[in-house]
């Protein structure tokens, strides 16, 4: 892979997480879709957090933790995202410049707060996810960096940067000149329901214009609407470079042409919160192939960065990721 | 005890904890003093907040930590404290409330943001704070609502109050309301290097206008400029209704008049942060108070409350303390 200054530069929804215990009765008094991302307005937020129990906050934002975990890997990582000129801004901002990576998106001045993500974590370690997408929606094209992009080996996209309109058209910019310089572009496919709203696009994007794709079990089979792992497997293969397919204690599935590698889950002492997982194994996965490991190796790292984030609450690395992938290897 | 609807109504500092790891090489390249609670100005705390590693948010303050305990074990709690009307605010406010505790205090509008800890937690889990006061500042007497000081069983008062200038005189005035409705007035020493800053006048407090005090063994050796744990001792006994003194894994010792009892510490599978532990100890101790439980055993539930608190990042508890509490009764 040609040299660059970036391993991967993310683009995506700038959030703080919220995080607190809840129990299923209460995801059921409020109607919340248990262990999706639901879009919500300054309202809803309003009512979910008057009734939401005692929180902690944590910066999140799916992209955003793919490259907080890369860079605790110790790649080079750079993010793209808006927030507001307000506190959650600035722990945002605080949170992924303290790691070492590039984050100079203008913040927003005018309008709305910094994008929040009620979570909440239920006994089985599944989070329901409400977000309020706050200054994200102000993320556009003019936000998207040539220099950044042409420097970077990889650009990583979220799907979820396709709910707000002008997000999209950043994303797809940043793609066309990551493909004009050269470098690869990866997607995640983010949610289930969320693939659900951008079926036909999504298809698209995947089958002609990435070259790595990052999704979960539902999400795949939501992708090409069928009900078995395998039946999606057999869909994806071929269309792009790599699809990297995870199956929680499952592990994953990585695709490249004719090459496949099944790899087992890393294990985990006790599952507490899955949020950030995939977020966590994209990482992995991306730092082993910025690295040029093999896709087997890729996909371990993967693993082992996704059991470090589930181990406690909230999506960040507690532990530095690059101590953990050393451990693994000796 | 009169019946009251308030178990306990605390007075102090508004704080959002901003936690993160830290070496001691960075507590030596800051000079930091190890263990304390430093007050810091805006622009030190933006320099050691730049150089932080990432962090989580979590809601705090001394006083405001034991009322959220409090409300945990099951007990009726009031607080009383100044945050400032932006997003940190409105996280200590809904952290609070959402214990079910009262919490009415107006915020402040114009002026500085709401306080914050910068708490930089050392691989041995002592706890280094560095306290920007912000809106704290801003508390005064007119914050004190009689009705709640005099509805309450017991007033509990941090002596980090006596920091803002304000906050000392809502101090003493809350002090004197609870003392004219006979209600029992509680105080903790907070810290060494606040107790050296007010010595005199605590000596003071705690001979002539207070019933409970507490105080970790730091605390108390400082108030009577002593060495030894038992000179302390011997100086605090008799002066106050009730002195319950915390050794961290010693346990803590408890005396009133002729009574004496000395528990040892409640079992910890690892100690993460040490973060609040005195606070959860006051919570645990004034639960059984107002439960007319005996000296003992309000001592041992305060030794509960501070090991599920340092078993964890943050200082408000993660388990319901009541859980524990039942438990270790059964």
């Amino acid at each position: 892979m040609a040299k660059a200054r970036f391993d991967v530069v993310g683009i995506g929804n700038a959030i703080v997480d919220v995080l607190a215990h809840a129990d299923e009765a209460f995801l059921a008094q409020f109607e919340l879709t248990k262990g999706a991302m639901t879009l919500i307005d300054a309202d809803r937020a309003a009512t979910l957090y008057e009734n939401m129990s005692p929180a902690v906050e944590c910066s999140g934002g799916s992209a955003a933790n793919t490259i907080a975990c890369l860079a605790s890997l110790g790649g080079q990582g750079a993010f793209i995202g808006k927030v507001h000129e307000d506190q959650l801004g600035e722990i945002f901002r605080h949170d992924i410049r303290s790691l070492g990576i590039t984050f100079d998106s203008a913040p927003s001045v005018g309008g709305v707060s910094t994008a929040r993500c009620l979570i909440f974590v239920t006994p089985d370690a599944d989070r329901t996810m409400q977000t309020f997408l706050g200054a994200c929606v102000e993320l556009s094209p003019a936000d998207i960096d040539p220099k950044i992009i042409a420097d970077a080996k990889v650009v990583y996209l979220e799907g979820y940067l396709w709910d707000p309109p002008g997000a999209k058209q950043a994303f797809i910019e940043a793609a066309d000149l990551a493909h004009d310089a050269n470098r690869l572009v990866a997607l995640s496919l983010s949610d289930p329901f969320c693939v659900d709203r951008y079926r036909d696009e999504f298809r698209d994007l995947v089958e002609q214009h990435i070259d790595i794709v990052f999704a979960n079990e539902d999400e795949i089979c939501s992708l090409y609407q069928v009900e078995k792992f395998d039946d999606a497997l057999q869909q994806v293969r071929g269309h792009c470079k790599i699809a990297a397919l995870t199956r929680s204690e499952k592990g994953s599935v990585i695709i490249s042409g004719d090459e496949v590698h099944v790899i087992d889950a890393a294990p985990v002492k006790k599952v507490v919160d899955t949020t950030g997982a995939g977020d966590a194994y994209a990482a992995g996965f991306l730092y082993g192939l910025t690295q040029g490991m093999s896709l087997d190796q890729c996909g371990r790292l993967g693993g082992i960065a996704s059991a470090e984030v589930i181990s406690h609450f909230g999506a960040r690395p507690e532990t530095p990721l690059s101590e953990l992938a050393a451990a693994a290897q000796s």
